[in-house]
């Protein structure tokens, strides 16, 4: 086994410090483990860009509601281990909650407008711990590049802008989501869903294609695409929608309009798994289609 | 001069970088200018503690809220650069508040609990925008140590917790409140003082060392010695209390027995100035006094 494994804060700040005045780069890969191929192909990514990859893998509690699936949340850091060194991992970054959050703890960053859409409403304090344990991350570890997945649309804008107000000296790189053959969006949320579940899932990538077909023909009222979404997926069993919301990419604000480039992002039940997904519709005029 | 001045925050930023990959250790100290005998005080620490003294210069409009003094704060740039020079620094960072918050800004740090009481209710906003600016600082500078004066005990305390919080790789160190011969806490907004509001200002530093006489004499409960502290101020002309608080030096809550050691905290206008003060009370049982 080649990769290292760091439980201790300090002891993967003391790398971090001594690996960036080796000159070396160091590129980060924040994650809650249970590698899929989405996180490998960040762990890649990471790999083309920086000397020493680091991955850290943290079930972050703050950035889980009281209601939600932190008890839950799946665990194999054996299996981890095994994906993290098949895609050149240096080193795993596994702290614990107590060393995370020791006694006394009372700091939160928040970012305030690019969280009042979307997610923000239905998972109150989330993007607190999501850019807090981030702000944490980066810290101890000190990377020059850190790649998150555009499957968080939010999250990614979130981080992006706290690293740009507060200054961060650390480069962002989002990258791709990664489907399943049929199109589902790879998350570690998906082994909640049983067969049948795992079929009706489909629905919200297939929406997301609906709403594009409807831009490409001419559509161009988000009400009417956001309806047209809306009902293909209560077509589907088991689901429950949280929002299908169209927005400006930048600031997630509702557009009424698609003009250009709007991102589609929806958040669905699907039986006990909420599973999210998103795509950026293009609505610029096309010639001839292929 | 000697003192590099630099304005831009990326120039900056790279220059901190150069620095800690050259192994020079980076002191800096955080001010908003008009540099009294304290602010040297503090320049002259970090001269002590590393290889490389930065001083920011930056009156932050965050941290002053709508009814304070943000358009009266003095400035004086070139007699701020002739006493940087004098204390041994190398660079004072004097970034625009255009450049430090641009269009877009949406992202605060927030310490909780020890911002709850002391100035917390008094200037709601203030702190936030202190932990915010000071993060910025640190990331844009990228010093391994910082360098606080205690007489703004709370933000010394806020800032420490901050620092803890969110894991960041700098040391913080608290300097003692320099004094005019008289016992008054230097500050920038003596400044505002009249001479008569000058001699009434004396009885910030004359009602803690009651206190600590009180303490001495055997006295242990704070009621008792808040009420001497602000019956000694409101005697003198021109004062309006804002708060005179014993709290644990620590957690800042508030206690109602000293034992051991207290904070005694106390904000008081005279005139329009606002001015702080505060001391550790020592409430150890004592053997003979000299």
């Amino acid at each position: 086994m080649n990769v290292r494994v760091v439980h201790r804060v300090d002891e993967m700040q003391s790398l971090g410090e001594q690996t960036r005045l080796s000159g070396e780069g160091i590129g980060l890969v924040p994650t809650m483990g249970f590698f899929h191929e989405g996180h490998l192909e960040l762990m890649r990514i990471a790999r083309n860009l920086a000397d020493t990859v680091v991955v850290s893998l943290f079930v972050n509690p703050t950035q889980f509601g009281e209601n939600e699936d932190l008890a839950a949340y799946p665990r194999d850091l054996e299996r981890d281990l095994a994906g993290a060194e098949a895609a050149g991992v240096d080193l795993l970054f596994v702290p614990s909650v107590e060393e995370m959050y020791p006694e006394g703890f009372q700091t939160a960053v928040h970012v305030d407008r690019l969280t009042r859409g979307l997610c923000g409403p239905f998972r109150p304090g989330h993007f607190d711990g999501v850019a807090t344990v981030v702000a944490k991350l980066f810290h101890i570890v000190k990377p020059h590049v850190a790649v998150f997945g555009q499957k968080d649309y939010q999250q990614l804008a979130v981080i992006s802008r706290m690293v740009q107000d507060l200054n961060m000296d650390v480069r962002i790189v989002g990258a791709p989501t990664m489907r399943e053959p049929d199109g589902l969006a790879m998350s570690s949320r998906n082994l909640y869903l049983s067969p049948e579940e795992r079929k009706a899932a489909l629905c919200l990538s297939e929406s997301l294609n609906l709403a594009q077909e409807l831009v490409d023909a001419g559509e161009r009222d988000a009400d009417t695409i956001r309806s047209a979404v809306e009902t293909h997926i209560q077509r589907a069993p088991f689901t429950r929608i949280d929002y299908v919301t169209l927005c400006h990419p930048d600031t997630l604000e509702e557009v009424k309009t698609i003009e250009q480039e709007a991102l589609l992002a929806l958040a669905v039940f699907v039986g006990r798994a909420r599973l999210i997904d998103n795509r950026i519709i293009d609505g610029a005029e096309k010639g001839t289609k292929a």
